[in-house]
């Protein structure tokens, strides 16, 4: 049986930033072929990036809609089975419930849509469905994070009193769009980007960490959401006080005027017994705290990590891997529980542990609460 | 002239914690002569300190009335000159308006007072009087700490944006209160401590040094407080968000049942230009931020540095001070000011840098508004 | 044209470890499409692993021979193009010679060969083709080593003085190939591995990395070399002084009985103006100390890099990339300037900066350098 | 009784450099007061450093032979206890010898004489008196590095097989002595150091550290020792190849040109069973690692210490200690082992725990064998 999945792309094109890493992220392991791609709203692009791709020209498409519509006319044999959307926040919604009601798996950047209706909307779409579906929370692919989510779920801290969540960037501590910067004028636009701007950016990914790794779900919030930079259009800072259905409290932070910080998304989580702390910049270490005896710093590769870490890991302890890896192990995870279906086999709980429109809607719940709590100025429920 | 002054204090007997360090910390550098105490409010408990201590057991006092009579009546060339105060919270205030009083120069642990507006009257008796006063917020004398000041008002960051500041702390995990243990005791007592537990304990220490090194001053502050752990009677954990002066944001965070947190307080600052980041475990560094050009990292020591903190450094880049070097700093700093005054000179910038009433009132105001935001879950103005 | 080179490997087999990394690291950038296989001695072997790998049966080979010849024999758009050689020490030599004598590009792990002599050939053989050659110095794939040599060589650190290279592993701690380990028992067996056991598994990496960073060549030796682990029939252990050809003097560290080292390659290097550092542990970072101003640390991604760096990076500062991306830079300067030469353009610097013959001849030379040092117990010149 | 000894300091005038810091570390615990003083042997310096001491100007001395004998003058109550000698090293023996003699104790400054024949004759002269004998090797005061000591005598690590030592300066990268600078100037002084410069200076401290930690002898040395910088006259730079007593091997650096690098001595011992690092840096840590798990962080004040760190650290977990107060610890041991004798007692194990002229003999042998294997380039046995 062969164990590559034919892979399609929207978006992604010259230029694009993570288009490119995508393509890494999905080529690594070897589980995907990309054979099909619409990478830009402009057709020559689109076809100049396929060329630069060596893919057939017949399987470069001017459009999303006409590259589903052209995937879905191929044989059975040819088609591609997955379609990744690496587009700008306003084009996740439509070409992604278009391929699912095409019968595509979808692999979606994050946030999940432009606004929460679209959210639950694609929610609801995929849940009918019989299509597999990868939202694309990065971080949740580290697998000392996935390591760190195992310890919490062991009781090994006891109960969760205390969650610090923060992703701290600099990039745009000054009017980058005004520059016309590529990245930057889309992520600030909210007619592209949506409610939120930083806190649909990396907001969403610290949130969902945070729930990733203690399992809780975050009951109310507290805001304080900026537009620092002169001229911008949305938030590009903020910060919340959380608390959490089991009692716990929280902090997050998500900046992206810190000027000279780069990606050091950092979570820290402390229960009744101890502490653990990761962060991106070592992210093969899992830092463990203990009241009375040493602190302990487990590490990627290990013999003695559980088996979600060991199964997210390539190379031995030391060998350092990193953000594209953690990628990939999304990737490969969507890949080998697609194929463990078309086997008739279940997937095992490793391979099924990778972020969907569950966590899609409650990162687009997020960002409008954040919003709101800071409007009002006040603590408010988290919304859905 | 003689450059040692004479010294007594009031707290710190056999037992206790913060008293050791104090003394360690005015004999470090030879400006100060313990004379005379009063430990403990148990007399026999003085009288064995002082016996350890080596002192003339004519100047070991019952109680700390008796210690300012007795060495009031002394004569001048004889008699204590500074009086330092080591004992809990409830017993800060009367001693301190009593030394004044009668002339004392006085070194105060912090928080300052029981309440706000104790510190308001010590504050005035200090403004109205010749006599100097330290209040020990200890970690505005590590040298990197002073150097960040520094750079900040000389405008390297520009405009200051973000504050971040944390002091995570692990001892109060458990019910420690409940085994007798004699800090934890008396620090959850609302009876000793006042109105905050960890926010008057290691709250105000952060607050503290947010606004020592921005220069800035809190103006609004949305808190969360909490009681953790079951039983205890004071606050053991909170979190805020502050609005300042200028407009900048920060996010404030002090919790003592951070299980298997040691001290690592810690404090970044962002501006228009760049960002700097400081903690405890690495206090001999100062790390740089830049949007375009290497991170760099200051060192103790170096002689890149500026006076205050060149002035503060004892050692050769490399060989580490730490704490209780900090700690000598604050008494260093106080005596070489007093000392100055008495030969008729104007104390440099650099000798009068150590906090006063001034930090003190700020501090329980601080205490105060964490307490009543949390209270109402609302944001509220800084009281003053 | 298309962008893609057909790749055959020999070795790599299921239960390999280094042969799945080869995968991994060509498949990373899509300049590679792994067409066939002769994955192990063992011609069933070779079978299963070329199933699991989705070939094509008919190019799956009971051995390199097979390979070699089967190849050939296809036409020159279907044949393999390049050959990727990744089996123990004393089957690098054959497979290589006659890769090379049948026209392919060769990847080849390192050691080169199993002797000194075997390698003069090798390179004889190689220089005097028309084919491409890439030695797997993974370690010199890292930007930041990139941008150490062009520091270096950009004369911003002053004549270089002093060198320090070390590479501490402990998985061989204890007599592990009494267990049957498959890596431990060929790597430490005198008929598969060589002269050399850790001298030449790692200590030709740490050779390399300070010959690369510098640009400068050892010329002497002093080495004491060591089986450590009762029964093991080759050195587990060494350290060298080194003599440089400028006169700069250095220490060499290899080990594998560094009980609990992962593998924390790692290089110091100072000149007369100030010294850069770097480990394999933090690979994004590259240290430069200055006597008189704040210490730097240079980050992959950042925009202030030189070319190399800049080049060798897929990721913005801060998402960490690691030892994979290392070595998929490899593969990818290796594949950039293979396909250059395809389009009649002259490859750029950048692309033709991969360890080949030489680095393979020198490589060798090292390990019978230190050897025989160790044996007399003296100063050596560098054999060669 | 009284707890303060009566101390005199020879050498550590006006603008010396150890000897602020020798007053630093004996006045922190209260067990010293200093009486006396012979600060230069410029008579004028000697006395303004005694005023600004504030010191009885009866005994400031002009010279350190009219120290000892103005202080045995003194009746037993009044004078000198302890007489502490920060001179450079060609002044150590000479008053060291006239001190024993006269029946004072004696702290002493490393290395412990102008040379080996010195320092066996001080040996052996202290030896046959009453009177207790501090070298200082500050590095062995840390508590951290007590701890390591114990771990490796507990057989927690099995038999030590392998040790790496290092101590990079770079204080000395320039022509430092052509400025005129004081401490440059008599440390690269052939008539002033003796045979040895950084040997000497530094090489010493590592030496000194490696066989505490381990407990082990060093047997057997392969040194390269340099002069770098054009004009000195001393060594400036050096490496050495080493066995041990138990067959263990090592690597040992010690360099003052390694432009940019501080005071980072630090060292790594890897036994059958894991390893431990320490390094000046992060004094208050002690990494260990396992084969088989989690690598583990020992912090300084930690409730699971064991004896020997506990008694040498004053703060908590967390709160920084740094040099000083490991030196302190040197001061601090000694005096209470000359109380618990003076009180009739037999000092604890951990009090007696400082370094002596065992140790300075070890020292001074240590530079001549370093020298003397550089010369002849020949592993040579360990002199003595």
């Amino acid at each position: 049986m062969n164990r590559k999945l034919r892979i399609a792309m929207i978006g992604g094109g010259k230029g694009a930033f993570i288009g490119a890493i995508h393509r890494i992220a999905f080529s690594m392991d070897g589980h995907y072929e990309l054979v099909a791609g619409a990478f830009s709203s402009d057709p020559t692009i689109s076809k100049i990036s396929g060329e630069e791709l060596s893919l057939d020209s017949n399987r470069v498409y001017p459009s999303f809609q006409a590259l589903i519509h052209g995937e879905v006319s191929l044989s059975a044999e040819v088609r591609a089975e997955v379609i990744t959307i690496v587009t700008p926040n306003h084009v996740h919604f439509e070409p992604a419930m278009m391929a699912i009601e095409a019968g595509f798996h979808v692999v979606l950047e994050k946030p999940m849509t432009f606004s929460l209706e679209e959210a639950l909307l694609l929610h609801q779409k995929v849940s009918q469905s019989d299509c597999s579906f990868l939202l694309c929370h990065t971080y949740t692919g580290y697998p000392m994070i996935k390591q760190a989510r195992q310890l919490v779920q062991s009781g090994m801290l006891g109960k969760i009193r205390k969650v610090f969540v923060e992703y701290p960037q600099g990039w745009l501590h000054s009017y980058l769009e005004g520059t016309g910067q590529k990245q930057a004028t889309w992520r600030t636009d909210p007619t592209r980007s949506g409610l939120g701007g930083a806190m649909g950016d990396i907001g969403t990914h610290a949130f969902n960490l945070a729930e990733y790794v203690t399992g809780l779900e975050v009951t109310r919030i507290c805001a304080s959401v900026n537009s620092v930079v002169e001229g911008r259009k949305l938030d590009d800072d903020g910060a919340a006080l959380l608390e959490f259905n089991n009692g716990a409290s929280g902090v997050l932070m998500a900046t992206q005027i810190a000027a000279g910080a780069e990606n050091n998304i950092s979570i820290r989580v402390y229960g009744e017994k101890g502490g653990i702390s990761w962060k991106q910049e070592e992210n093969n270490s899992l830092r463990l705290e203990w009241p009375d005896r040493p602190a302990e710093c487990w590490r990627a590769g290990s013999s003695y990590l559980g088996e979600f870490a060991t199964h997210n890991t390539r190379t031995p302890a030391g060998h350092p891997e990193g953000y594209l890896e953690a990628f990939a192990n999304l990737y490969r995870n969507f890949a080998l529980s697609i194929l463990a279906r078309k086997n008739g086999e279940t997937p095992t709980p490793v391979c099924v542990d990778f972020p969907g429109t569950k966590e899609g809607v409650r990162g687009m719940a997020f960002v409008e609460t954040m919003i709101r709590s800071s409007q009002t100025k006040a603590w408010i429920d988290f919304i859905q």
